[in-house]
């Protein structure tokens, strides 16, 4: 790729952001449009309109998300987000550190050196402008490689203070959130699993002489956990009628107008869904519906809380330190009986994971990293069976009935460009959904955690497909019979195969942090479907609620996407240093435009307290190692004795890995009992915190104690998740 | 080897043994030597008379050995006995069933093969009578292999059996011990290391700030560890003095005869080691000088109790469940601070290890690995050099006033047979102890967790000195050249060099368990030891009791020598199945010989509550392991198809490993909530449990309340270790 054509790509990228921009600014100061881009602060009570909204500058947003403070981002959108705004400004740090130094040096260094045209020998056929600024002018041997060097050793070493830092400052964060005197119900529990079966005893009496001989000052109650399978399709069943009946009273309520005042009662047909059967009046028949399925109901939940008690339970106990204390420590003697772990929050408990035994979810981990690692390393192979088989002439084969529509002519081009990259596009569509169904197959208990674990794996992927894969993938058929001669040469057939596909990867991150971030901010999709489905669908506050509600970071994938950035910026930071402007422009407009969206848009759907922090720290450090080894390969390719150099540094990688997580990461894991021995602001209603963790379909309809109020308020939280 | 010599070795060893098993029965009979054989039984205030002292019958003790049950050794010396009883058990057992089955199938189809002689090549030149009944002496390819196979297979099955079986018994032995309704001291108390330093507040008062606010309901009260070196010292002096003087009354007394009814009072002169100086009278002399330090022990005693404090704490609970909760929780945000482990016994503390810091206890534990691996590779090197430099003529020349005794004909001739092999015997010799204070410099902080790290150690060493070193070293330097050609062939060449070897060891273990184990049971050397001070240095009865107290089992030297003999028996038990009936003698033998011993004679100087059990559990399995792959390359030599039927056993041994340590092992590491929580007999004085943890140089000497007597002895039972 030559300089114009570079240029041209990063303008027109640059263009539809600008575009992308000057639309949100319109679109964001029309009061209809308020539900989209100030959810968050709807939702939380807050006027919209102190939040800058109706202002006509296009930079405005932009002051408001300097100008918000870590505290702001906390009350706003929780702990998690303020984590993932650290690392932000960690990595928008580390690069930026690393640009000062070495984008006055080593482009210079690199461009008055004309090795490359004196030998005039080009690795690939891409030699050009824009190679002349990277480390691919320099010839083998060259005294000027020390420059290099040293410029490997002043990034890693930004690395470690930045992340040691940042590391500090989030077990800072994390401890506030946990010790803060706020009464949060999943401090106050345990999760109990692998309960050992007994005869003659309900789970219930089994667990409760348990922990009352183990605790008997601090245990509380126990929450066991139930098959819900009928009890809850009943109450979804009398959930649906309800909305039914809401929506016909709505219909009805606006049927009344002033010239028929008596309105049109709304009426529907009983069988095949609506379409047949017998005609009634819809209030009518929705209100007999409920009122039969209420009993029906009731009599399930006591069956169910007698009868169908599962192995697993809740454990509520009096203090803090107590249950965080109990979630530490082994109970039984075999590891795999009466395990003990923190409860998660109730709104992101997986029920269904809980049953599951010990040496099960031992089993299930290994079965399902070794799915993933066969679908991260063969997926080309379907896929490209896929695509081999649905040629347009097949489709016409085994569907002949749409022959008529394949052979007009424009649907017919476009067809045949897209059909063979369909299977393509759908996989790596679905691959972040299939990746967090493989996570929660392994019997995690939490939402929050498996979207950890799914994130990790799409981050194998990308990075070994789309890095590697491209990287390799560029030269390994030029050089494969080298590499048959030599297999031990990966890692310099990896390291000289870079700088040619340097300005590839900058056109990749430029067009990423332009075009995705202006659709991130505008939030155009988000709302022509809010429109769309208010005029034609929504007929209840309820609804429409439902179909304005923004979502969350989605951290499974957004994590991941950052990361593969990281490390190509990383990799080629010393190499191209050019790229580390593009790196700083995507990390720095990401944060100005995600800090717009956490404090006015996105409404976190779960709070871990930062435990993805250990995560993105670790995926960071084995950037920079991939970046070291790079260029360990790269400089010992271009002279031997460097490159030993950098040994030290890729030990000094490795002990920095170790020691941060022995000092920091068992924080992330348990909580320190010295953060929640502080007192609480007020004596803690347990019944609350026991209530809130009851599932919807099991909570009585009979209670309407004002000291529940709250309590119920949490659990239908839990219900619109559910 | 032939078949003759084997045979004449064997019939010595034989002979060696009943000699020392009717030496001991001879020996044992006599009253005086009633301390040294059953020195057990009088400490623990039981008539020996009892256990059979006095029979004529050189096989009584084998009976009342057998007779004896696991709660007979656990009352008589402690839970880590029975643990170690399990484990030769365990071993004994998968020997027997190994035998049972391989024995009668495995040699005659080895001798009925004609395989080698009809090839007419042996590996070797060692082919002759016994090496008929290996697998030596079945040709490549021979169909009779399956047979081998198989035996490698029900070999690997009893040993998961049993190993299974024995790790639950062991198991339910520590949960015994530790539900066990005795009040036991270290049960209600933790370790804390790693203090942050903190500004104008002693050590003692933040530690009991911070351990309030986290447990107001159970914390009991801190015992802060105090820089002793000064204190220690004047106590050291004080107790000199103290045994000084009652030997000297001791002497007084003895000299009142009839005809001397007044008596010679002692006396001594003051300077040079009491060889110079004045003359005084030594009851005065030793009386003054106690007199003088007793006041000045009571000034430093305060002087480091308030401003010698360092920063590790000994905390005390009220309850059991407490401690064993606090210990295996996170108490600070930082791993590295509040540091809290489970205390060991008061017995067992290594104090000087508590003020390590965390960061430096973990280089420390790398650097002392690093040095070990470096000790045993290369061992080799600086004896080999001290022995080439060490000749006889050598010596002679630096040292020449020897020259008059080498020059003696008997003293020469030993010399120059010994001289050579000194520093390697030396080095032999002091191993032991060189690991020991290995890993006492790791940072560990309890005398039993540092024999166990040092029995690692050195089963190391003799794993790859004796068993490999021997195997290979006896074909490596004829097949040098070939290795060279092809390293891989590593495992082939183990495997292959095998059978030659099998004779060797056949005699290294029959010596090993004839000799030892009548050495162990007659106890020639402490008799002869004792006896000798009772006659010339002994006058006090403290004095005649340290000569004679036994010492405890040695598990740091003993376990490893045991892991050796199962090591090679395992390894050739399907090459050369006629050396199983030799581990069986010496597991057998083992078994009955130390049964005797721990009932009548070692007295325990620590309880770890068999957390020994684990490193057994992983060292069999380990070598099972490598008894596998030797199969795996052995087999592979013979037929390589059959070979491959050996992966799926290496893999079932690995899964067994992991499932085993998931299951059990973190019972081991902790103890369990459940085991705990049982009721104790008594309540607990606290005050009593404090008090046995205080050095014996900082416990007050006034104390003479009634109710502190027991502390105090427990404190005079660690003033005797210390």
């Amino acid at each position: 790729m030559d300089l114009s054509s570079f240029l041209t790509s990063l303008g027109t990228s640059f263009v539809i952001f600008v575009i992308l921009m000057l639309l949100f600014t319109w679109l964001s100061r029309r009061p209809g449009n308020s539900v989209i881009y100030y959810p968050n602060r709807i939702l939380k009570g807050m006027d919209p309109t102190e939040a800058g909204f109706g202002s006509r500058n296009p930079f405005s947003w932009m002051k408001e998300a300097m100008a918000s403070t870590e505290d702001d981002v906390i009350s706003m959108s929780g702990v998690d987000s303020a984590v993932y705004f650290v690392f932000l400004s960690t990595v928008l740090g580390i690069l930026v550190l690393a640009g000062v130094l070495l984008l006055p040096i080593l482009l210079p260094v690199a461009a008055t050196d004309n090795g490359l045209s004196r030998a005039s020998t080009t690795s690939n056929g891409t030699f050009n402008d824009l190679d002349k600024l990277s480390i691919g002018n320099v010839p083998d041997g060259s005294p000027r490689l020390w420059a290099f060097l040293l410029a490997v050793y002043w990034v890693s070493v930004v690395t470690y203070y930045l992340l040691w830092k940042a590391y500090k400052h989030v077990s800072g964060l994390r401890a506030n959130a946990l010790m803060s005197s706020k009464v949060v119900p999943e401090q106050f529990a345990v999760l109990v699993r692998d309960v050992p079966p007994a005869k003659g005893q309900t789970v219930k009496e089994q667990v409760d002489t348990y922990f009352k001989t183990i605790y008997p000052e601090t245990f509380y109650r126990s929450l066991i956990v139930t098959d819900n399978k009928e009890v809850d399709k009943i109450y979804q069943e009398l959930e649906g009628y309800r909305k039914k009946l809401a929506r016909a009273e709505a219909v009805y309520a606006q049927s009344k107008t002033t010239s028929n005042p008596e309105g049109r009662r709304p009426s529907n047909k009983t069988a095949c869904l609506g379409l047949a059967g017998e005609k009634v009046d819809s209030i009518e028949f929705y209100t007999e519906k409920i009122n039969d399925l209420i009993p029906k109901l009731e009599a399930e939940q006591k069956v169910t809380l007698k009868d169908k008690q599962l192995p697993a339970a809740l454990i509520f106990f009096t203090t803090r330190v107590a249950a965080a204390s109990a979630a530490q420590t082994l109970h039984a003697r075999m590891v795999d009986e009466w395990t003990v772990t923190d409860a998660p929050e109730a709104r992101q408990l997986l029920w269904k994971n809980f049953t599951i035994r010990y040496f099960q979810r031992q089993t299930r981990q290994y079965l399902i990293y070794a799915i993933v690692a066969v679908t991260i390393l063969f997926y080309m192979i379907p896929i490209g069976v896929i695509s081999a088989v649905t040629t347009l002439e097949n489709l016409v084969k085994f569907l002949p009935f749409i022959k008529p529509i394949v052979n007009i002519g424009v649907i017919k081009t476009v067809l045949q460009a897209y059909l063979p990259q369909l299977a393509l596009i759908l996989f790596l569509a679905l691959l972040p959904k299939f990746l967090l169904f493989l996570s929660k197959l392994e019997g995690i208990p939490s939402e929050s955690h498996a979207i950890r674990a799914a994130s990790g794996k799409y981050f194998y992927f990308s990075i070994l497909n789309v890095f590697i894969g491209v990287t390799l993938g560029g030269t390994l058929f030029k050089t494969f019979k080298d590499l048959e001669k030599n297999p031990n040469q990966i890692v310099s057939l990896l390291a000289s195969s870079l700088p040619g596909n340097a300005t590839f990867f900058l056109t990749f991150v430029a067009l990423k942090f332009f075009v995705g971030y202006g659709l991130e901010l505008s939030r155009i999709v988000p709302l022509i479907i809010f429109h769309l489905k208010r005029k034609y669908l929504c007929k209840t506050e309820a609804e429409l609620k439902e179909a304005w509600f923004p979502g969350d970071f989605g951290y499974g994938t957004r994590v991941p996407g950052d990361m593969l950035i990281i490390t190509i910026v990383l990799c080629y930071s010393v190499i191209a240093p050019l790229i580390i402007p593009f790196g700083v422009a995507y990390f720095g407009l990401g944060w100005l435009v995600l800090r717009n969206q956490a404090i006015k848009v996105f409404v976190p759907s779960f709070e871990s307290n930062g435990r993805m922090w250990p995560h993105m720290h670790n995926r960071i450090l084995g950037a920079l190692l991939l970046f070291q080894v790079t260029m360990f390969g790269y400089i010992g390719a271009k002279k031997k004795l460097y490159s030993l150099l950098l040994i030290p540094l890729l030990i000094a990688t490795l002990i920095f890995a170790y020691i941060c997580g022995e000092k920091f990461y068992k924080f992330f894991k348990c909580t320190a009992l010295e953060v929640v021995a502080r007192e609480l602001k007020e004596v803690p209603n347990l019944e609350r915190i026991y209530r809130s963790y009851v599932p919807p379909s099991l909570s009585s309809e009979k209670v309407e104690d004002d000291q529940f109020e709250d309590a119920l308020s949490q659990v239908s939280r839990v219900n619109s998740i559910v």
